[in-house]
């Protein structure tokens, strides 16, 4: 699929469906879970401990979206007791290069952002 | 900056400063702005125009946030009517290319996210 093909989207326009797409795949909930998920499946409970401050609603929420975005699959193993497990599409995966990227500069930038922080605040302090 | 210098930033952790970051520049907001702001500055009421459908309130609030994050300047030319303009820091320079990426991601799987989206909701539906 290629922008080609559909010359009408464009996130600029409100109403473009790009928009909560670019929602969905910018936040930080969506960016660190499938992280969590490069390589492997991963059970619920997995996922909750190490995607660290996440509540187990903003998880669940989180997942069903990306289930219903295609993003992952949610699969119920009939087992006493029951397992589920989630993994990525290759819908998913092919969001792991952008994501990471986005992971990378938020890592490599932080003491850049960090300084400018402080010297916005001491400037707006001082007026 | 690279990561070895800085083992401890992980943003898998809930207190991490890298999480923040990560929140700011996977904000909607920003990543359309970013991309309004490549290659050349703009003023504060062309920022408006062409990010459709974003308030004069959301616009100011985002554009300070990224000011003090060092990724936007602002400059005050002393004219009348006076005249702002806002530009890429070499700090926000560089995020170009990952918020790039997730534009392009965006558009590229619009169909494929918008069937799955389709299929879920018609399973959930019939149970």
């Amino acid at each position: 699929m290629h922008t080609a093909d559909l010359p009408a989207l464009d996130p600029y326009q409100q109403d473009c469906p790009t928009r909560r797409i670019l929602d969905r795949i910018g936040d930080r909930w969506t960016v660190l879970i499938v992280g969590a998920l490069e390589g492997e499946s991963r059970r619920f409970s997995e996922l909750l401990r190490r995607v660290d401050g996440i509540s187990q609603k903003m998880l669940t929420q989180t997942l069903r979206g990306m289930e219903r975005d295609g993003l992952v699959t949610r699969t119920a193993y009939l087992e006493i007791p029951p397992r589920v497990e989630y993994a990525l599409t290759a819908s998913g995966r092919s969001l792991l290069e952008p994501l990471k990227a986005l992971e990378r500069w938020s890592i490599d930038h932080y003491t850049e952002v960090d300084a400018a922080r402080a010297e916005y605040d001491a400037r707006v302090a001082t007026g």
